[in-house]
């Protein structure tokens, strides 16, 4: 049967040392068991259960790293996305110098874990009516403006052609506008600019929350009109994200937010690579928009590392998890109508720009910042 | 109204450059809107809604990183604890050089996010009948042995005097031992020792999943006879746990394992402090019993790291989390019968010892090395 496959990029100085680091992998990510004390037959654990080391492992990075890859069963994983995970980097997230590269899933795990988003790229532009260009994102904010200041901002972008307002991450049950109230009043104003423009924009509200709740305030969205959710997965839980893109009483495209992510990718040598966790991750936990920080803005990420999130949300990354739709990248974090220019020449057309603060920089009129951003993504 | 206060760890050359991104910080956890854009009248966004860095920023590391304590309105957090940790660090995962050190949070919010664990250490004390010396833990393992071969194990372990018997972590719902199947083995398999021994041992087993299966697993661990819960919260979600410590119709202790966590301490200059995340954060999260690698094991955590943490449980830190019942620190991962007397030093009488492979290299009799175990900590 096909196994799960895990490139792991390895902190080490030598290749013996590499070699220990990967067979200490086998082990700790499955049996988590000393080999000379497994009970017999031991063929029966290393065949079944325990991580082989798959071909070579080879130097990288000018010889300070090496890249190994491992295979584990798929009966280890128990077909769940969050024991999938652990087997992926669960005990080894505490070893120094271990780095998740890339991984595949064999077809019948995406499966047997109804893995991936519910609308994915086409799915998301049919819903939207956009099917070419690029989307356009920004988000209700700043925190401490009342429901009708955030609701009247949502008429406005919406007037002005933006395709999916998002509340700021931060935006959650806060005194200044509560989420039932604020859900409400932003959805009839975005509905409202709809019936004038003739356009199909959504309001995607953040319904981060710890899970129940968060399944609630889903449901409420949708009764209300919202039409996109917010989520900000390592806050609610991935396998919260991953039961609202399942939840046919929610069924609305889900927008990823890195909240409390960065951390996996920063940190050097450990966590995961911004592909792997960006694209793959939170792809396979039903992001149908991964939202991250692009290069030039507030945040540190490279060109390149935006260019490896492109690739792995788009599925042409050369990690296979076959059967999962591709994802939006939404470059974010200090982006403004000035660069998006240069983000085209990576993110080309399949992208949803997220910009936020600079849509209410680029004029006083923020109908008529909303245009000229359209303007520039015809 | 009181604030929270959290105290950031920042890797900047000067103090001037800690300044600012220390204001950096208060703007980018609350608003993130650049302050100049703010609506009028602005001054209402400074006094209830940013952050507000209080008193000085003290140079730290013999001048490699700056301390700064930074206070946000307790409004901000919706009195949610996914929120509470969005203002904590939230987007400033994403942000190079910036590591959460402690941080406190004033009683109202305590109360409101209905924080903490259920049992604490004097709880679980009682509810075991272990008034006094250290508790004895184990771990059913390795994933691949059979439900009967994993509740013959629990049967040993609970004649031999163990306190609470838990799954591998990576124990989930694999076909060897599916999670229902071995829950009902291993529970009775435990009663049934303890009527021979007249001791209160208890079955911990791995409730961790997608939220909405994590529960249906406590519930239906409760009902059949399991006495406390396994939670890895970073996988299932640290608001998972949290529901899970609050529900009334699951009422068992909760044991917090690490998997995925690494990162979050690994991270040089990012993160959390151990005590901070350890300590703090799943204590807040509902943990009874923090499971974490000891020093001098499989994993890299100090001596030193590892007592903060022991602090940060029994909340002996100076971090200020008043209401939130202390938890026992649970250090593991590789430790042997042999390292108990260097553990004691640190951990004192109020600690778990989690002895996992260590117990079966002891000796042939898996109930005559439980038995020496209890005879080292009494």
């Amino acid at each position: 049967m096909e196994r799960v496959r895990v490139t792991y990029r390895l902190a080490c100085k030598t290749a013996e040392e590499a070699r220990k680091k990967a067979e200490d992998i086998c082990l700790e990510q499955t049996v988590e068991f000393p080999a000379d004390l497994l009970p017999e037959p031991r063929t029966r654990f290393h065949e079944n259960v325990i991580g082989r080391i798959e071909g070579a492992i080879t130097a990288a990075d000018g010889g300070e790293t090496f890249l190994t890859t491992i295979s584990y069963p798929v009966d280890a994983t128990s077909c769940e996305l969050t024991q999938f995970l652990n087997v992926l980097f669960g005990n080894i997230s505490i070893k120094p110098g271990i780095r998740v590269d890339a991984f595949s899933v064999p077809r019948p795990l995406v499966s047997a874990m109804s893995a991936g988003p519910r609308f994915g790229i086409a799915g998301l532009r049919a819903l939207l009516g956009v099917p070419e260009r690029p989307l356009l994102l920004t988000a209700l904010k700043p925190m401490g403006l009342s429901t009708a200041q955030l609701a009247d901002l949502a008429h406005q972008f919406a007037l002005g052609g933006i395709d999916i307002i998002k509340d700021d991450h931060g935006l959650s049950n806060q005194r200044w506008a509560p989420f039932e109230e604020r859900v409400a009043a932003c959805a009839a104003a975005v509905a409202r600019a709809n019936a004038i423009t003739g356009r199909r924009c959504v309001y995607a509200p953040n319904v981060t929350a710890a899970p129940a709740e968060c399944v609630r305030r889903a449901r409420f969205a949708r009764a209300h009109g919202a039409g996109a959710l917010l989520v900000s997965p390592m806050l609610a839980g991935l396998g919260t994200m991953h039961e609202l893109a399942r939840d046919d009483s929610v069924g609305l495209p889900i927008l990823a937010h890195p909240a409390l992510l960065g951390t996996y990718v920063l940190a050097p040598g450990c966590g995961f690579s911004h592909a792997a966790l960006f694209g793959s991750v939170l792809r396979l936990a039903g992001a149908d928009v991964v939202i991250f920080p692009s290069w030039d803005g507030r945040f540190s990420f490279s060109r390149e590392e935006c260019r490896s999130i492109d690739a792995s949300c788009k599925g042409t990354d050369g990690s296979s998890l076959p059967g999962v739709l591709p994802a939006f990248p939404s470059p974010a974090g200090g982006m403004t109508l000035e660069k998006i220019a240069d983000m085209r020449e990576v993110y080309l057309r399949d992208v949803a720009y997220l910009v936020g603060s600079g849509l209410f920089r680029a004029g006083p009129n923020i109908v008529d910042n909303c245009k000229l951003f359209l303007s520039m993504v015809q």
